[in-house]
């Protein structure tokens, strides 16, 4: 492709994206097709010729478009929003465009300086505590690409900070036990599992009617785990859980972790963003006792996936359980400690320069924005609710202060799931089930960047048809 | 920004690429700013109002652009090649427009199956064991974030293989021991002091004068181990070392890996892709004994990052390792088992639709174009080589099949550390130091995708002139 033919064809796929971005609610909310229908639509083999760019926008119409779930459509309700923007699909251009690797602050400071930069600016705008900014000084925050990522790192920090770095060496895992209730996240259970943590040695905190830890049984788990000769190393609050919101009351799980010397990780994936609207800037409570905390800019801010956001208030745990210096990674900047490199606060060893799409993001507005947006969703969803409390065929069966409401129908489990697969094979709308103390629940999550309130209006009245004819 | 502002501002940033790339040689390669400048020259908070996209372009020349080393540059011969091309950056373009997650089949099946399609595109154009087919009885593969992640996903299913799972309930690593030779990449120990595999139980296995794995030792280690009461799980052979490309003898590791049962890793990240041409096929000796593979169409074939391909025989383990079903994430397609749940092969959750730009670089003729570009790094490699021999102030310390030279000067370290820093400080070219058995070497990785016989000729010219001055 010349550098002509990639102008005509980048303008070609820019007004591509417009058009399906402003044209997406032409689409069934979610894919049709069965597994192994669009592979089945496509060449088995590699093309042996070049092809030219318009017969991959014609695919990307004809053949892939069937297999998309669209995440971007006002009817998506499901899972959590996975909010894009223009001026973020621009971020992700310019850095595919400069393909340059932010491993380590040589090999390209500006992608280091500008996330820095971000994780600062973020840090501002959310009202985070100002221990987690990178001038601080044991602290800092680094952009990941996703809370799984983020909640795998902050594990690998607690571990080596309470084996005094011995685990680097040894790598006996088999004292350590970790603490979060049922309702964490997946990744939570993953991530302790990759680490060395199996299932025995993760315990499952009971939560109270709201979903919410219940401190005391923490603090009795860690005594009894203690007693038992074991060693508490790692407890994860969620500041908005997946399946209901539930907010652990982070402040009192904090005290505990402190007397404990437990690493209190607090996962805000979803709900964390909503700090940047002041008056729900209550997300943050108790987050000047914690030692890690993550919430997503792809989620709730516009900004599309990879970009989450994590913060440590001690930098020496995580650059002691990553860090590694082969010769082919050394560097006089590195060493002189002026400037950090990234790939010791990750995983892998590689990094895009994620931060383009956050500072076009924020710089085009989009802090402003994603308030407006957070309020709308939030009233939306009170405004569902005022209309569920009504219908006494459904019932709300968790508190809902955000933007995610949890309905079940009061005649049971079977009816429910059969709500849930009937509105989800409508194609008008997409929900997710759950399971809420052993109940079918439908998640109606309101997050999408264009959903209003027609959309929910619709969502609603597609329910209530759908539950007047089963 | 408005449908209309993004195309305006969409249109000028794909021109704004385009002279970029077209005019990368006009910059210095290595960046020359100082840790601090880059950051110091923006604004301290964030902006209170919206600002135009011109700014940010402005902004990327004038305050970014100095911060950059330039992967592009022809003239870069640092790390290895990180690679991108128009058709891949359009790729990337449709990802972010979409804006989908491919966390299950379920999230957007196109996702999914447009990349188990480049799998096996791959696999064939590669010319992979036919175990690695995604269509196999047993075997698959899936587009990681990078040779990282793929290496600690590789010793996470070894690790649940050889304990028959019981891993994932105990987290007992306790008894592993895992093998690779000093030149294995850093990701290596990285990875297996993640999954619980300390320093103290890896062994680094002696490597001969071509700096490939000694197979005799490997024997003789894993025999020790098993004598101590320890079980050998795992070992790394790497087919084109990060140092000096060397290959380590994967047929002859394999057959001891086998007869031990070790799972087999082969991490090919750079020089697997020199496998689409028949003559180099030869990186691929040895792969009917491995139990997984990674190469990175992110190095030499033109991908942007991220985009490395991991392969495995056997996806039971990898499964057997990451799958985490909570209720939210259930679904009756993947219930069937018809479709596959990419999530359960990696270890974050979300994902993008990495395999559109791997779709996009091959339909433009991107294995072509990588072949073309792979033959020509490869000769430009042995006429700098032949050029090297004979002067009698350099020597060559590594066998060099492929497209990376290892040379110092017969002075010594001090002069050769000079060497590189004066080269790398000209801005006319870029290497990277390493240390091979002891002695300092200057690595010339020769992959750049605009990188022609003049700017190998005037790289030599610099060393030379450099050498002359010191």
């Amino acid at each position: 492709m010349t550098p002509d033919e990639f102008r005509t064809n980048g303008y070609a796929l820019i007004d591509w994206i417009a058009e399906y971005i402003e044209g997406v609610e032409q689409f069934p909310v979610a894919s049709q097709v069965k597994p192994g229908d669009i592979r089945a639509s496509l060449p088995a083999h590699p093309p042996a010729a070049a092809e030219p760019f318009s017969a991959m926008l014609k695919d990307l119409d004809e053949l892939v478009m069937p297999g998309i779930t669209h995440w971007q459509h006002p009817s998506f309700f499901a899972y959590f929003p996975g909010n894009s923007s223009y001026p973020a699909i621009l971020g992700e251009l310019a850095t595919a465009g400069l393909g340059v690797q932010g491993m380590s602050w040589v090999t390209s400071p500006a992608c280091t300086e500008v996330e820095t930069l971000m994780i600062d600016w973020m840090q501002e705008l959310l009202g985070l505590p100002a221990k987690f900014r990178s001038t601080s000084a044991t602290g800092g925050g680094v952009i990941q690409g996703s809370a799984s990522e983020a909640t795998l790192t902050s594990i690998l920090a607690a571990r080596w900070r309470i084996t005094d770095g011995a685990i680097n060496v040894t790598g006996d895992t088999t004292k350590l036990v970790a603490y979060a209730t049922s309702q964490a996240h997946s990744s939570i259970e993953k991530g302790l599992r990759l680490a060395g943590i199996g299932t025995a040695h993760l315990r499952i905190v009971p939560h109270d009617e709201t979903f919410a830890m219940r401190p005391d049984d923490l603090a009795r788990m860690v005594a009894a785990d203690r007693a038992a000769g074991l060693t508490p190393f790692w407890v994860c609050a969620t500041a908005g859980t997946t399946s209901s919101l539930a907010f652990d009351p982070v402040a009192l799980i904090g005290a505990i972790a402190q007397r404990e010397n437990l690493w209190l990780h607090v996962d805000a994936a979803m709900s964390g963003i909503a700090a940047l609207a002041p008056e729900y800037r209550w997300v943050n409570d108790g987050l000047e006792l914690a030692d890690s905390y993550c919430t997503n800019p792809h989620k709730w801010m516009g900004v599309n996936f990879d970009c989450d956001l994590f913060y440590v208030a001690d930098r020496g745990a995580l650059l002691g359980a990553l860090s590694i210096l082969p010769e082919y990674l050394r560097s006089a900047a590195a060493e002189s400690g002026a400037a950090i490199d990234y790939r010791d606060w990750q995983i892998p060893l590689g990094r895009r320069f994620r931060a383009l799409k956050l500072w076009f993001t924020i710089r085009a507005g989009g802090a402003g924005d994603a308030i407006a947006m957070i309020r709308r969703h939030v009233e939306l969803t009170q405004e569902l609710a005022s209309w569920v409390a009504v219908d006494d065929r459904f019932e709300i069966v968790a508190p809902h202060p955000l933007n995610l409401l949890c309905v079940r129908l009061v005649a049971g489990d079977s009816a429910t799931d059969a709500l849930i697969a009937a509105a989800n094979d409508s194609g008008k709308a997409l929900f997710t089930r759950t399971v809420l103390d052993g109940k079918v629940a439908c998640r109606l999550s309101v997050g999408g960047r264009a959903t209003e309130a027609t959309h929910v209006r619709a969502a609603w009245d597609l329910l209530q048809s759908l539950a007047s004819e089963g």
